[in-house]
């Protein structure tokens, strides 16, 4: 259970973390359902599936705060809220398509359970499904979300095109996740505050603190990924290592270790057998590789934290506070 | 070469296919590059490499004929062409990888060369760029697009969920093909009216011509997928074949076949092997499946022609009339 769940746990001076958005939240789980609903027989189950994937619901409610946080929020909002899970969801189920992955959120991936055509074209549907669902609020918010989405996809190109380069630098890292993760964090704060009319100066302010919490939060996904538990997080771990994806704390074990232990670590890393991870775990343990990495992570959690400045004191902004916290101090 | 493409064939009352929307084509063709000039290394590579993949240009074409046919050509014309564009450039990548296919215009298809991980993503990117490039135009036009690539991906869905299905019905087939290709020719022979200023009663009638020239199209398509040449399509062929999707002429087949050969011609379809097309051909051409299919794509193509008496007599017309033979009489 993560401490972003919005039912169960995570409280913030006492509230619940989505208390104050609760109904906004259903509302939007509402809209999501109902673009949905119409489907029959085989697409039905698929997206009924899907439904096991979404979890956190983490960019709708930085949509919905980041509306509270500067004014109130509207029709629009939940409409937008909608669509950024639907985006989200669409790259959730291709993701385990490249990643070959078997478990998400405790449940079988769509690509596991139906086969990577049925993946593909459910992804594919559930992007077409939310750019026409954009469309019912105006042509600007298709323009934010058209250009936060082709940023995405560039995000996870890049990703691809260097799979495997064990030279990868912590540029071509930090490129790849502010596309593939921060762009669209970033993007659920900007329309929250848009669509509630905030100041030009406030939108980028929050837009801002989007991406900022983005890098932090993918910086901490990717720790979970190497030392996280399977039983915690309920997906499959170790995928970067197996997709010979280099993440951070590699990138700084490999910058900081001698000429005769980076060739073990790449040996290992380029070793066809499956245990990297607890081949890697001695060398992880002895250096600074995991700490620098989570110290990265709370510099852009901190980086997010000073965007709050320009917001009014409320609870909404409180909430926005500790998410800064919570999504680097996570198992799952 | 294709009676389809603009340049070096097909003439209709000695006029070439797209003399009159030559400028705009080229327009459109501007528009396309510029959206996704900025690219650099690897993903202007996979960009570049697209290019191969289209050939014929129908989308646009049909986009501009029925606004030429309707009125005057605008910029949005010349915007939403190169959004149909990409979106079909977009189902073209992806279809290649549920296919598993190589070979596209004479040129190995993006998977074929980097790899389904690549082919999905920058399938993706293209959906994306062409939503986003679609809100230059207003939310309407997104709206309609968005209404259209729904209908797409639950065709392609459709699809996917029947295959190896010997038992499809024809109505089936129809959905699928109605959903899968149809829907994207009728969106663009309603947008171009659309922005033309046509009245509401043209719009439709436009619609309805480009939806049942899209079957005939693909009717036309599955037929050369089974007894058509490679060299001379330039594409992998077999391949609804390999892929267990059943199609018109076998579809009839099947239900006119008497017990024992039907027998037979299921296990042809079950069967590992790679010669289903040569161990089909007796069959084919001993029945009426082919005919059938062919005189099938016929009456398509002559309720797409009946469609076109709301319009004024024009050059362009008479190129959508005659589009409606070119389409179920073409070798690739």
């Amino acid at each position: 259970m993560t401490a972003l769940q919005p039912a169960t746990s995570g409280t913030t001076r006492g509230a619940s973390f989505t208390a104050p958005i609760a109904a906004d939240l259903a509302e939007v789980e509402r809209v999501f359902a109902r673009k949905l609903a119409h489907h029959r027989g085989h697409v039905s189950r698929l997206v009924a599936h899907v439904e096991h994937y979404r979890g956190k619901r983490l960019r709708p409610t930085l949509l919905l705060l980041a509306a509270r946080a500067c004014g109130s929020v509207t029709l629009a909002h939940h409409v937008l809220g909608a669509v950024v899970e639907m985006i989200h969801s669409a790259t959730l189920v291709h993701d385990d398509v490249l990643d070959d992955a078997t478990m998400r959120r405790h449940v079988r991936t769509v690509n596991a359970a139906w086969g990577n055509q049925a993946s593909i074209l459910l992804g594919d549907m559930l992007f077409s499904h939310a750019f026409h669902l954009a469309s019912e609020v105006d042509a600007k918010a298709c323009e934010i979300i058209g250009r936060s989405t082709n940023r995405v996809c560039e995000g996870e190109l890049h990703q691809v095109s260097h799979r495997g380069d064990l030279g990868l630098s912590e540029d071509d890292y930090f490129d790849i996740i502010d596309g593939k993760t921060a762009e669209l964090t970033s993007c659920c704060c900007r329309l929250g505050a848009m669509y509630s009319g905030a100041s030009a100066e406030t939108i980028e302010s929050l837009a801002r603190y989007g991406r900022a919490l983005g890098v932090a939060f993918q910086i901490a996904d990717d720790l979970l990924d190497l030392v996280g538990e399977e039983r915690t997080t309920g997906k499959s771990l170790g995928t970067d290592l197996d997709q010979r994806k280099l993440t951070l704390p590699l990138i700084r074990l490999l910058d900081r270790a001698g000429g005769d232990v980076r060739t073990h670590i790449r040996q290992i890393l380029n070793s066809p057998e499956n245990h990297k991870r607890e081949a890697l775990a001695p060398y992880l343990a002895e250096t600074e590789a995991l700490s620098y990495a989570r110290r990265r992570a709370e510099e852009f959690a901190e980086q997010a934290r000073s965007e709050l400045a320009c917001l009014p004191p409320s609870p909404c902004r409180d909430i926005l506070e500790s998410l800064t916290v919570q999504v680097v101090h996570r198992s799952c």
